[in-house]
């Protein structure tokens, strides 16, 4: 047991090293194949090499550490996430995945699995670079291809910042998931306040939310504020903070919606003229495809109605349309009864944020394994997680993959 | 008959004239003490020399053009209204109540009055040079003084433009009203949409509507839009949006309230984030201050219930209060009684703008007749008046003036 703890100590204060390495001094921000990136790299590599494992870092610049299965054929088990940041972040999200990961295969070192593990440090999944998310995951699923004559803020695309870095993207397919693979876990913190207020350590991901990301545009005409009466108004902000109120009721009346309307603005914006146009923003998830287009119908006929009723014109613009991903139900199954033998509760949650499992998922079963986020805080120097969580974690996820050996062991 | 109507006609030919004295060109914008409001000092002076008028420009640079009544202790009514323009403005907002007014007194020449008449074309009303408004008919009233060390953008005050436009400051005194005051009477295009959907051409004001304006900032916290569950935020948009349905649905349930959010904005300001801050604005107008001050009350009840609701606290600044002012109710009277007279339908209506009359009802009786505005645009190039309308605002201010030298000359 001692051994479990000290090692989970070692996936968080790793988190704390890898902190250092930066772009800009002062704060965590570390993009796709920046220079920082290549330190990450390199003192992963190093800890791989303790747990003698074998070490490459694919086309697209993950590094991958493999422990061979028992046979050439046997399947893998992969597990991993992603080692860049947003600017300014916080030192776990995604990194605390990667330094469990490691952990994991630390604490089975030695111990016989009738598979092979390999694990995954995502070189980019936040989109901040190239304003595309997933670049690294993709290139384990072959959908990466698309995304290579993208330019970045000084031109450079992501096939020049592929060969810049000194990788070959000839290579490219090779990075693709080949032969058996058993699934992918990823742990990650919760981004959320909903283990914290179940006062649960680790929760199991049920589905990572679909959403709709949506643009409205609300004309009228600009009026006086004083002379013009309500019956006579054509005011384009009432039917805009109509819409925003209808998609709150809408959400909280509706199980597992989430609605938000994150942008507001009014013009000609004046405290004594009438709003001649408003636009507004609509995000909207939830972990069944159909009750979001459901929801996403009824917020855009409620918005033409308010817009309607006041003489408002209404231009919609659908930005993202994007499914949700259930996790898979055996591994879920599985991380639910390593908890138990823990004796941890390990509710489940659905994943309001995109993760590298979603785009996994495609190509093989996937599940995460979410830590409590005491302050709800991410994307955010004040980010934090408890070490005693982290231990949780750990031990659930040693556990998961001894009791995924044991099924995999007598088939 | 034939000479009003030619008269109703350079009423408004000339506002179209004085249009062409302008500090930008290719738009109207004259503001106090410009250089151009010199030129329309000069054309307006002519004018009066050819009906015989003595004519004056005082300490605040208001011309004034009189005719002398019966007696030297005989009352005077005052006409007219200001000449200054907002930025890029239309050719009619005020200056057609002085060109009016002049027409007024030259429909009159040789008709024996019981009083003296004095035209006004006040040089400052749109508060647009100094951000407060009424520098002429302040100083009709002895309320300038407050005002003189108010700064323009550069620096000026109002003092030094007085100074510098050649005006004697030491004569302040002398511009105030002194002697008897018969009473006030301007003629203002309306601004809205009453008139128009009335099908009349004038219409008699009843009051001019008091006034609060509010600032109201919400503070929440921001957070993910997709991991953060419906009960969990504390979005200050969400409030906000409510409060501006809330000020919507009250002043519709409210016969002769307006209520106008024109201002609204939410920080940081993203598509995927709930706003943690969140600001409107709030412009509320009723005849009837108590109505008013019902309303507001009821509406900040109403914000910080939603601010409650949500964790997110509230901060209100008042920044004016302003009561509804009465027009007198012998000067309406004689008003519809000589819009009868002509045949007209003048109805009552408020005024939800401010305008000089307001000022003057603090020293003697005031009144407004409105003229239509067809396509209820002000303050805007393409504002406008249809010149049969001021064919028959000038019948009834002409017929008005008889009916009050009737009953004077009766006392």
């Amino acid at each position: 047991m001692t051994d479990l703890t000290l090692l989970s100590r070692r996936a968080h204060d790793t988190c704390a090293t890898l902190a250092a390495h930066t772009e800009v001094p002062g704060e965590i921000t570390r993009t796709f194949l920046s220079a920082p990136s290549r330190d990450v790299t390199a003192f992963l590599t190093a800890w791989a090499h303790e747990l003698d494992l074998e070490v490459r870092v694919d086309a697209a610049g993950n590094l991958r550490a493999r422990r061979a299965g028992p046979t050439p054929d046997a399947p893998t088990l992969f597990l991993g996430s992603h080692v860049d940041t947003v600017p300014n972040a916080g030192a776990f999200d995604g990194v605390l995945g990667v330094t469990l990961a490691f952990a994991v295969a630390e604490a089975l070192r030695g111990e016989v699995l009738p598979f092979a593990l390999e694990l995954l440090a995502f070189s980019e999944e936040e989109g901040v670079r190239f304003g595309v998310p997933f670049i690294g995951s993709r290139a384990l699923t072959g959908t990466l291809e698309p995304l290579l004559t993208l330019r970045d803020a000084r031109g450079v695309s992501v096939l020049d910042a592929i060969r810049a870095y000194g990788l070959d993207d000839a290579a490219l397919p090779d990075a693709a998931v080949q032969g058996g693979a058993l699934g992918f876990l990823e742990f990650h913190i919760e981004q959320g306040p909903v283990l914290q207020a179940a006062g649960a350590a680790v929760g199991v991901v049920s589905a990572i939310l679909g959403q709709d990301r949506v643009l409205l545009d609300f004309t009228g005409q600009a009026a006086h504020a004083g002379t013009t009466p309500m019956g006579h108004r054509r005011d384009a902000l009432a039917a805009a903070a109509r819409f925003a109120v209808a998609a709150e009721d809408l959400a909280r009346a509706t199980p597992g919606l989430v609605a938000t309307v994150g942008v507001m603005t009014a013009r000609p914006g004046a405290i004594n003229v009438i709003p001649g146009s408003a636009h507004c923003t609509l995000d909207l998830r939830h972990e069944d495809d159909a009750v979001r287009a459901g929801a996403l119908e009824a917020l855009l006929n409620a918005a033409r109605t308010f817009a309607e009723e006041r003489s408002v014109s209404l231009d919609v613009t659908h930005k993202m349309a994007q499914p949700a991903i259930p996790m898979d139900p055996s591994f879920r199954d599985l991380l639910r009864a390593a908890a138990a033998q823990e004796g941890l509760s390990a509710p489940d949650l659905v994943s309001g944020a995109g993760h590298d499992a979603m785009i996994l998922a495609d190509v093989m079963p996937a599940a995460m394994l979410f830590l409590r986020s005491p302050n709800a805080l991410s994307h955010h120097p004040d980010e934090m997680v408890n070490p005693e969580d982290v231990d949780a974690a750990l031990r659930v996820g040693v556990a998961f993959v001894r009791a995924l050996a044991g099924r995999e062991g007598t088939r």
